[in-house]
């Protein structure tokens, strides 16, 4: 065969630069296969939009070729998107997906809020299986990540073996007993020569490993036995492992433990039915249930753990959430850094108001051993460069920054720079005969997505415009009266492609006076305030009024 | 006399909550002392506007009372709004002004930027000077901080004697050999009872002490040993013991010194003129000098530390300096850490750009040790309470957390919960016969300044207009063909209390067209690079063509 049909392309499609929305594509001759389909989060400034998708231009002019997805692991920002794509797709039944046993409750679970039918799922062992898919080839294996049934993959392409790890830590003792599986990565990489290894760069710039989590359990019992009424836990839904570490001392402090939030409430209860997650019979109770209690009898663990606008608990450090208040003296308890620029502004607006509030705030400042990342750093990362030995390097899952220290690293520890191709969105490598080229790179932006509210407000609207031009964009100019703390006059709103021109006028009056009617109730009201309770506001009047979310941008001044 | 006029009242007019804009009131009877007068910064989504300052109204209304500015030290949340603030007095002559030796020179060379002239600066040695302003006397006493000539105050008011410390280490060895006067303190608080502490609480939730800063020195010069090319060394303009850290690391190695962007230089200028940096004669060389020498030979500290839009490294970062151009192989070193969320995103942005320009990057994440805060932590605090023992405790210079925590080190170390107080932006305690009450709190906003350019373009334009609405809000939609990468149609400007209504079209038309041509010299643009480049044009455009600086905010898509 010639080397034009025979090449083998590595497409990054996106997942490096923008850290998160990982999507990867193995090509070769007439087959196409997509390795992770996640999702991305917004930059601060485009308020109201809730994610950010992969471009799909490329896999839909090419979906004949397509196989099938194969998905890593269950964090939004490597499944989120499947419903996206195939929503999409012309023919999604013919598009097989392979999957872990977590990840395809995580995904079921999605199928069913996008009323998505009839696709074909194939759950691996991440232990025992091997799997193709059109001519290529997995091989599973286990990776310690903060997620359960995390995976690397072996993969044999018509080009040789390459490896494909899109997160790991190298811990051998993580909190959910699942850790990177070394024997098996050794003996796969021994078996046959490693043509690239495409790997998680975004530790290559932390000096040594990470650190084991188990001591975050005893830290969280340290922090909660000193709770004098209500605990309120929050981590990232998928977070299982903190999950369990959260309630096993909920259950030797006696506690009864609650799901608040959609995400929260979904995620846990499928890793119990996994056995994943572990509790007692009678330890779990529903809000209704929790709310007779007495306060220092429950343990809430509740969804929002950046502060995102519109979830559980931004709504309960609002004042806004329709069951649930929090009062002086509760805890909260965060087990999640907040990943600046993104969710560090809307992290701090929630934790200073819950501060505020007399609530006994524990965060990520403090220091208190409450949170261990889920990458690797340098020590993981130049050990998985040790175990598979490859040719070619590929740094993924990171930005510019990152790529850069992982290409040092490579040079450090087992190679020269010449061996790392360093990938931006849309950015082709081609391998032949054990050699690598560029090819001509897939011009591909960022699409933005409307998901706002996915996992907290129950039922999703699907709004999976192309862009966010489509359904407009609303600057709204909001003056707080100083001394008061209040709106006297009605906000102006400016508004680009959102509703007509001939009945806009009316409308953006009448919401502008809602909007002041809203804040006014809010007591006195600061710039920040006023920013975040705007948006959460206008984007769920502007969508029961219109079924349309513009992108909202306040511009707050003080007179 | 009776309670009423006796009593004294502490304003905290700024500088709680926002960290920065430090300025407390000093009130009893007639007269009034102003305890620092800084800027602040804005929020990360008020593109253009630089600067923030204290609402001065109070002042203003009351004017005939004040008899005198006293500033603690040198960096610009303590002074920057002195001059917008004489700029509003009647009769700021009347006024008299208390600086140490560094702080007169930065002050000065303010007066000099913004055309004032006849203000009485009165210096002090805070070594062996007691000075009265009305009937307040200041017992000033050096405090270690990252700018040299820092103090803080032993205040005898006609309550009481009172201690004021708006930031400080305990450092008994700091790089300006200006180390915390232990002993003076300790007597200041020894001869009287103290009425209360006002004193810092942004480290008030960490744990220790915070690190000496001399191995700072040794870490640069690992670094700049290993630099092929020329070195950009950048930090805070004011951190003079940082530059003499760089200086030093230069003449070891056997470079040149150049400064470049106006606040480095004339800060560094200024303080080798009172010999608190210090530089053989032929090590500091100007920009035509350095360009002549191999680049091995040159050593630039370079202003833009934060990645501020306009500043020199931004300018060079983004191929926009008019006089100078970094490259491939080049080293910038960051001594800074960023604030987020209000400069993380620049600096990434910076920071992403060189490192993506091939240039060797040293930064904030690597861990070097290139970097060590100005702020003390827990373990400063607490010696601070042991050797003030107030009756009652002000935490000042934080936001809510930061406040908070301080409270709980109180009860933990020296006092109970009950002895601090905790004042929002306006609030007024009022003190008499040796306790307290909550006064009346004073309405007050931030004041959004365009203060653009200061420090780095040369002479400043004074705007000081009240709010930012009178000079207007742009918003700027910007569109990006994906596969090229450039603007394709001319960017829609909507623009609100900017220009006038009739010439606005056209104007408008103008400049979006400009614009787009500006975009397109760059090569291609992706989101992030077109917001920054955006910004930094327009902030200049409008302001030759109008005279008027509106905020703008872009907001890009690409399609």
């Amino acid at each position: 065969m010639e080397e034009q049909n025979n090449k083998l392309k590595f497409i990054a499609l996106s997942g490096t630069v923008s850290v998160t929305e990982n999507l990867y594509i193995y090509e070769h001759g007439d087959e196409m296969v997509i390795l992770d389909c996640g999702v991305g989060f917004p930059d601060i400034e485009m308020y109201g939009v809730d994610l950010v998708i992969p471009d799909f231009t490329y896999i839909l002019k090419n979906q004949h070729k397509l196989k099938g997805i194969v998905i890593s692991q269950g964090h939004e920002d490597h499944i989120g998107a499947v419903p996206f794509l195939l929503n999409e797709l012309k023919n999604p039944g013919k598009i097989e997906i392979w999957v872990a046993p977590l990840v395809n409750e995580f995904l079921q679970d999605k199928f069913e809020e996008f009323e998505i039918k009839g696709v074909k799922v194939n759950i691996f062992n991440p232990d025992t299986d091997i799997f193709s898919v059109g001519k290529f080839t997995f091989n599973p294996f286990r990776v310690t990540h903060s997620v359960p049934d995390s995976c690397g993959f072996a993969i044999d392409t018509p080009q040789g073996r390459v490896f494909h790890v899109p997160e790991h830590k190298m811990d051998q003792n993580p909190v959910d007993n699942m850790p990177f599986d070394r024997s098996k990565a050794e003996r796969l990489a021994s078996e046959k020569e490693v043509l690239f290894l495409a790997s998680d760069c975004i530790g290559a710039n932390k000096d040594g490993f990470t650190e084991n989590e188990r001591p975050i359990e005893q830290n969280i019992e340290k922090v909660a036995r000193n709770a004098k009424k209500a605990i309120y836990f929050t981590a990232i839904s998928s977070n299982i492992g903190r999950f369990q570490q959260a309630i096993n001392v909920a259950e030797r402090l006696g506690k009864k433990v609650c799901f608040v939030g959609r995400s929260v409430q979904r995620k846990c209860e499928l890793a119990n039915k996994l056995g994943y997650l572990k509790y007692k019979r009678d330890t779990v109770v529903n809000l209704r249930e929790a709310q007779k209690k007495n306060l220092q009898d429950i343990m809430y663990l509740i969804a929002g753990c950046y502060g995102q606008v519109g979830s559980s608990l931004f709504r309960i450090a609002t004042g806004d959430h329709n069951r649930l208040t929090i009062d002086e003296g509760d805890m909260v308890i965060f087990s999640a850094d907040p990943a600046p620029p993104y969710t560090k502004e809307s992290e701090d607006f929630v934790i200073d108001n819950l501060i505020d509030m007399g609530v006994d705030v524990h965060y990520y400042d403090l220091d208190e051993g409450l949170y261990v990342s889920g990458h690797g750093k340098k020590g993981d990362i130049t050990e998985l460069f040790k175990i598979t030995k490859p040719k070619y390097f590929l740094p993924i899952g990171g930005t510019v920054r990152f790529m850069h220290a992982y290409k040092k690293l490579v040079s450090e520890c087992c190679g020269n720079e010449d061996q790392v191709f360093m990938l931006k969105p849309g950015d082709v490598l081609e391998f032949f005969d054990g050699k690598v080229n560029r090819g001509k790179s897939i011009p591909v932006k960022e699409v933005l997505v409307d998901g706002h509210g996915i996992g907290d407000v129950g039922k999703i609207v699907l709004s999976d415009r192309k862009t966010l031009s489509e359904h407009g964009v609303v600057i709204v100019i909001v003056k707080i009266d100083v001394k008061s703390g209040k709106i006297r006059k009605d906000p102006e709103i400016v508004s680009r492609g959102f509703v007509f021109e001939r009945e806009e006028k009316q409308f953006l009056m009448t919401s502008a006076k809602s909007l002041k009617n809203y804040l006014n109730k809010k007591g006195k009201v600061d710039r920040r305030s006023a920013k975040f309770l705007t948006v959460d506001f206008l984007n769920e009047h502007f969508f029961k009024e219109t079924a349309r979310r513009p992108m909202v941008i306040p511009v707050i001044f003080q007179e």
